[in-house]
């Protein structure tokens, strides 16, 4: 299993982080914490990364059902949703594969909690990826 | 491989909550995000969860280093620590094991930072699990 969901997208950094956040909200999660971890790491040990922003994305139905399936599957939310520039210059969103799930945990629960959340996920960041330039 | 570190404590959420931020300091990690999900989970959809919060830990020095070895391993950033109550009334602290980084991609680097970043957790929860309620 991959342990991420990636895609890379024509826009700018700041076009699909922006993008990311509307597609992620047209199927229902919130962003519950964002971290612009390269900035961070720069203020704190001046290393330079290319831009990159971690999105903290939860469905609230998705997380309360998981959470009922496995009480400590919280270690692995929000499920993050990363917008970064890689080596090459390409915008790259990627998000963790909600199916990680269920290698922690079995049941017939969490096995569909993750697979709503992949489909949603699937969806948004394939329409990051088709959205064109400004 | 286990996918969290648990530990629980005689200390009061609360209590806990503090401690942990504190234990994690002392072992080099910020905090980035702070996410009441219980609070949110209430607000959201009405649903009545035990207090439980996620602490996003982050040690700049490991990260980076993280990045280096593998560019995609963002999704399994900041470090999520959980504080909660189980159903028992105990209070659990967990964290996501850092190990899990090794399963997703190879190399001495990272499993090198697996192994720093699992040793500081490990001494980080220990300290909240021997400490004393107030």
């Amino acid at each position: 299993m991959d342990h991420a969901i990636t895609v890379t997208t024509g826009l700018s950094f700041e076009e699909a982080l922006q993008a990311t956040r509307e597609r992620l909200a047209d199927e229902g999660f919130g962003i519950l914490s964002e971290i612009d971890l390269a900035a961070t790491l720069k203020a704190k040990i001046g290393a330079d990364l290319p831009p990159q922003v971690i999105l903290g994305a939860c469905r609230p139905p998705l997380a309360h059902a998981a959470i009922q399936a496995e009480p400590s599957i919280g270690v692995f939310l929000p499920c993050n949703v990363v917008v970064r520039v890689d080596d090459g210059g390409r915008t790259v969103v990627q998000a963790m594969n909600p199916e990680f799930m269920t290698q922690i945990a079995s049941g017939a629960a969490l096995a569909e909690v993750a697979e709503d959340a992949k489909a949603r996920i699937n969806r948004a960041l394939d329409a990051v990826a088709a959205a064109a330039t400004a």
